[in-house]
């Protein structure tokens, strides 16, 4: 055996995360590692602190980032708040939903499933027809972005209606968190998650939480212990929590978040109301790149995620093998479809740092010449320019 | 608001872990992104599983690093193994086998504690009575290298013994791999985790595991659901398992594998057995430090851990004092006491990479200076020279 270190090639990250890391982040993981407990690194938690509650538009004191990618984080928020017996309304309009509902389950509670169509937003009136046939509901959850779709729902109403029935919220906010409208306080979110690879744009591997004193007053009355040691609040909090005495849990990833703290640096410096105009604003030159090659958009305008972009396939085209091409010959990601949108559609994302006028161009003359290679029916060569007619303002 | 770029100081790291990260993993870690799902990558999860076969000693097809820190990889042990109901022996000789009764009792099992003195070998006569005291017993648990005083305990002895009785073998190697030996096939280790942040010198974050056929007969032939989703090997194996097609599960931590995998290069290239001996050598060269200076060793030598050295505290010493003062005179950490031995040990870590002569001279001229001005009862001046005596054979 002689294996050597690993040299992966320079990608442009523009499928459903990780996406494009600055290279600002890349660095900063790249800085000397200290102890879990060194008051340096105390310190920096505090400021990681402040940086999440800035990013989550919260005030809420256990607002840290698990230690673990956002499937713990969603984890987290369910092992906590469902005990055995309680009952669960999940909405569910893609892949992430039914992650939810498998969470429920495993915690030994009953999931009430709230079907929408995939690619769509989340209803509300079902929501609330839901939850007056089922008043003894506890908790309300679902996905502000669906990942596998680029859907996005309103995440205030669906919140104000889980409230108004008695319900905790928890909110998958993996792919919005930076990218999207989100704020945590002013919708009174219960609890909620995200990911590090998405707009943030730092690398895979942290999920970014977020308790009210709602969430964790139940947390802390529960009659059963947390299921999970590992993600179990109530010992994470002598952590993470308020006091600024730390004690031992678990080792942080200390250098992970080094790149997570630096990803938020950068995000305060943008401002973050200047990030989700941004992403607005690229997705817009993204999207009439996209319509005038003829490619069309899974999703309805309205409910529409601009971080993710999911496009259908058009037809007589391999996926697969445009994708392959995409990779080989520009060194370009994007992302297939995901469960029941597999083979079906495209995602093209523009999350964080590949949220950029030069990553929409490349993308943009790429598939118009792998397309064009597989004689798709598509109009060829007005892609580029009509993005940067958008871009031009 | 505005928070600047955190750049941590540059520290010598001897504590219990994280232990000193080499150069060459800080900036593998650095490297650009890739998606988990990109053909390269996947091609690097190959090597991966390769060299943690290597540094497990073990064929096993599932072997592989969690996506988070050793607690998980610990929790991924109980949540798979353990069905409700199962009788589980936790030998407990430190903090961490009072972890593993938690994980059982979590999981719906009953753990039948087998204690040992604290900063002793677990006994294995102990076992072999308990489980025949207890003959419905279905799993065995242990820790080989307790983190948190130093001693290891005869792995291949307490295997066997729970093997007789028809049980499967969890092991905690946390702190062992790479460090000492450490056997997995041929001690017949049913599941195994450890934790890159020790030994390996990787930063911390990720769990190596390894399970053996027998386990995996058990985890595919559960009566009831792995309780956790994010650690049920049943869905994660879809990813990490033997077939070559990956299919999505989470978002592997790319760049932290990145490290792990830089540092399980470095350990091939030095080769395990010279690791190991390495790691013998320089505890005796701190050992003879140390016992010229006058302080002793909590484990009797039989016991003893060579990466791990916990030292009692000399009468009337403040005990964190002396940790503040090495950490800001020379950037040097050390480890306090953990549990029941808080405030009464140190634990001085020789793990990894930080385990050479350059840090054990470090630490025993910083121990001589800070001990000293501390009006400590030590013998001044001897210490480096006793070790250099040892390390020139």
């Amino acid at each position: 055996m002689s294996i050597k270190s690993f040299h992966p090639p320079q990608r442009i990250l523009m499928g459903p995360g990780p996406s494009d890391v600055s290279p600002r982040v890349l660095e900063a993981m790249s800085r000397p590692t200290l102890g879990h407990l060194d008051p340096v690194f105390v310190a920096m938690m505090d400021e990681m602190k402040t940086l999440l509650k800035y990013a989550f538009k919260t005030d809420n004191e256990l607002t840290m980032p698990v230690s673990a990618p956002g499937s713990a984080g969603m984890e987290t928020c369910f092992v906590n708040l469902v005990e055995p017996g309680d009952k669960v309304i999940v909405c569910q309009n893609g892949v992430f939903g039914g992650r939810m509902k498998e969470n429920v389950e495993r915690c030994g509670g009953t999931a009430v499933m709230v079907q929408d169509d995939w690619g769509r937003a989340v209803d509300p009136q079902k929501l609330e027809d839901a939850l007056k046939a089922h008043p003894d509901a506890k908790i309300v959850a679902f996905v502000h972005a669906e990942t596998s779709t680029g859907a996005q729902s309103d995440a205030k109403t669906l919140v104000e209606i889980a409230h108004k029935h008695g319900c905790l919220a928890i909110v998958d906010a993996v792919t919005s968190l930076g990218g999207t409208p989100l704020k945590v306080d002013e919708w009174k979110i219960d609890a909620i998650y995200s990911g590090t690879q998405k707009c943030l744009s730092s690398t895979p591997g942290l999920s970014p939480v977020s308790f009210s004193a709602a969430a964790l007053d139940k947390v802390k009355n529960r009659k059963t212990k947390v299921q999970s040691w590992f993600m179990d609040l109530n010992l994470v909090m002598a952590y993470w929590g308020g006091s600024t005495k730390r004690a031992y849990h678990h080792t942080a990833p200390i250098n992970a978040l080094y790149g997570l703290h630096e990803s938020l640096v950068i995000l305060q410096e943008e401002g973050i109301e200047n990030s989700w105009a941004r992403h607005q604003r690229n997705h817009l030159a993204l999207r009439a790149g996209l319509e005038a090659m003829g490619l069309s958009f899974v999703v309805p305008e309205a409910d529409r995620l601009p971080q993710l972009n999911a496009i259908s396939i058009p037809d007589g085209v391999d996926e697969a093998a445009v994708r392959s091409l995409l990779l080989s010959d520009y060194s370009l990601e994007i992302g297939a479809g995901l469960g029941a949108m597999a083979g079906k559609v495209w995602r093209i994302g523009l999350m964080g740092h590949a949220s950029n006028p030069r990553n929409i161009r490349t993308c943009l003359a790429a598939l118009d010449d792998v397309l064009g290679r597989m004689n798709a029916p598509i109009q060829r060569g007005v892609a580029v320019a009509a993005a940067n007619k958008k871009l031009a303002g």
